[in-house]
């Protein structure tokens, strides 16, 4: 604590992201990277502009990018949002849409930040359990609130919602904006994206992170309708023009239109996660149903708590949450066949 | 205006960057750029950099690149925070330090962020004005108030002020955060970053946009007592992880230990600026005394806006403030030799 520290910043309880480790090689499981490299031809992108013209500021509006993420999604320029990752996105969002005297709706189990954002915009949430088996309870967030956020799938379970109930929650909340926020959407979910042109409350949040491979690059998206679009881009000029960088931009551009090698991609970790849940479930885990790149886990028998940190010996990093209803879980992202062959094999070690 | 937004988004007055224009080639001298590009070991860092390493986070920390700034400005890695650019930097110094209930102080010719962040944050400014050669009055900053924000060289003046200046208030607000934005500071200017250890009421802020001709990467400092850099960290984990990304972090750090080539150029910019602002008062104009990489003109005949416009006909953009006191200047980047012999040219055929 220090005297200089205004209140806001007193009452903070910040993000704790997952560890980047410097000591030793691990096996990382723990944040979600994608395990095979991005784009080449993202790559090649960046290296070209990587040159003198980086003494030039980059295009505030990142107009070259919109374009080209609008025609991937179908829609128009003025229907998307670029800011620094998908945490970005989302904290511009909470400061736009939500108000304090509005209660903003989120699961009691899903991404943290979403309760940091609220503090930090000083709103309160009104917390919303997932059923026994982390299902999402559609009707609790059909109540009179002042906002919603969902991510589809859900992060830490990995469990994916319909359609219908994305529409339903929509259209018992005209009046307020509706986050999904896609960051795993392309891992066997069926995006919200189509919905925009009916719903102007609708606002998808995605990220380079996780399908394009390029957490190292910070790029994400909002897409909806114009005048949300235009209500972050007015925020984020109050806070800082510049937030996405030369060699970003055109990475991520790149990124887009190399789809067919990220399809590819998604395939093969998807057929990993199913090959890796049927060899935990036979060593005695129960995992919840994943539409994500990553699995949410526990064993009958075994502590989370324990296997985190004897994987953690075993140069394996995932992620566990000491936290209400899930401190006997952990969560694990895939990573290559090989390295999921590891980690079930350092399991049926330590069991 | 949309029903969607909350109150703060519908109040805000956005920040309006100096254009980045496509339609055509111009000589920029409207966003204070560098006009020679950026060290040659920066860009190798950062064509290095891109690879298969993208798929994964930046360090949230960024522990090497504030190990490297510390370094160089005999500080220690904890009085060291790391922003997306000094914007962001200022934006979350204004959400961390200062208060609604205590009137924020600078100066009514300043960099017009401040203003916008005040905005953003519900603050109330308590604008000083200069004196009518753009001086800061540095007494009425010696009052009572609720922190103190200071560019040194100002802008869009250019004029420097001395470090007894800065003590004085300095040591009238022992309770207050004062910030001094040092952006422009390695053209001319004295830093008050040995001033930090004396004082844990300073925050300095540097970039590496104008001295390291790195605005394309998006990398800013703020430099100060390790309780105002853990309130920023503070800030900045409840906001988004990873603001830097891999990228910027290896050639932010290469571009600072290559200062030898950066002071060589700022000397050359220096030199243009002097020759330049003889040449301008050859023919008429007259120019605020500058420690930046920029001159504030104003000519006793031709009106300043239609200098903007006919310069930007003859392919050559400067900066125009349609504001109170400063509609009869003009702020013009200092370029090379020949970008500014051209522009002095072209003067000469308008006027």
């Amino acid at each position: 604590m220090s005297r200089y520290w205004n209140e806001r910043v007193q009452r903070l309880e910040p993000y704790v992201p997952g560890e980047q480790p410097k000591d030793r090689r691990y096996i990382k499981l723990n944040t979600n990277e994608n395990p095979y490299p991005p784009s080449s031809r993202a790559i090649d992108a960046i290296k070209q502009a990587a040159d003198k013209r980086l003494r030039l500021y980059p295009d505030p509006n990142a107009d070259e990018l919109r374009t080209t993420c609008a025609k991937h999604f179908g829609l128009r320029p003025d229907q998307v949002f670029v800011g620094n990752g998908s945490d970005e996105v989302l904290a511009f969002s909470f400061m736009s849409f939500f108000s304090p005297e509005n209660p903003v709706a989120f699961a009691d189990i899903t991404y943290s930040f979403y309760k940091v954002y609220a503090n930090l915009c000083q709103l309160q949430p009104k917390i919303v359990p997932l059923d026994a088996d982390f299902q999402l309870p559609v009707e609790a967030f059909c109540e009179p609130n002042g906002g919603v956020v969902i991510p589809n799938p859900n992060a830490p379970t990995g469990r994916g919602i319909p359609l219908s109930s994305v529409r339903k929650i929509l259209e018992a909340n005209p009046d307020q904006v509706v986050i999904v926020d896609e960051a795993y959407i392309d891992f066997g979910g069926e995006s919200v994206i189509p919905l925009i042109h009916d719903y102007p409350n609708l606002l998808a949040v995605r990220t380079l992170s996780k399908y394009s491979s390029l957490a190292g690059i910070r790029v994400g998206f909002a897409l909806g309708h114009k005048e949300l679009i235009e209500g972050l881009n007015r925020l984020k000029n109050s806070f800082n023009s510049y937030t996405i960088d030369r060699l970003a931009l055109v990475g991520a551009k790149a990124a887009i239109e190399d789809d067919a090698y990220y399809r590819d991609l998604s395939q093969r970790i998807m057929d990993t996660r199913e090959r890796t849940i049927e060899q935990l479930e036979r060593i005695g885990f129960h995992v919840i149903p994943s539409q994500a790149n990553f699995i949410f886990i526990t064993h009958r028998e075994a502590p989370a708590e324990t296997l985190f940190h004897e994987l953690r010996k075993h140069g394996i990093l995932v992620r566990y949450f000491n936290q209400p209803r899930i401190s006997d879980y952990l969560r694990v992202t895939i990573g290559t066949d090989e390295e999921m062959e590891q980690f079930v094999a350092v399991l049926k070690q330590i069991i």
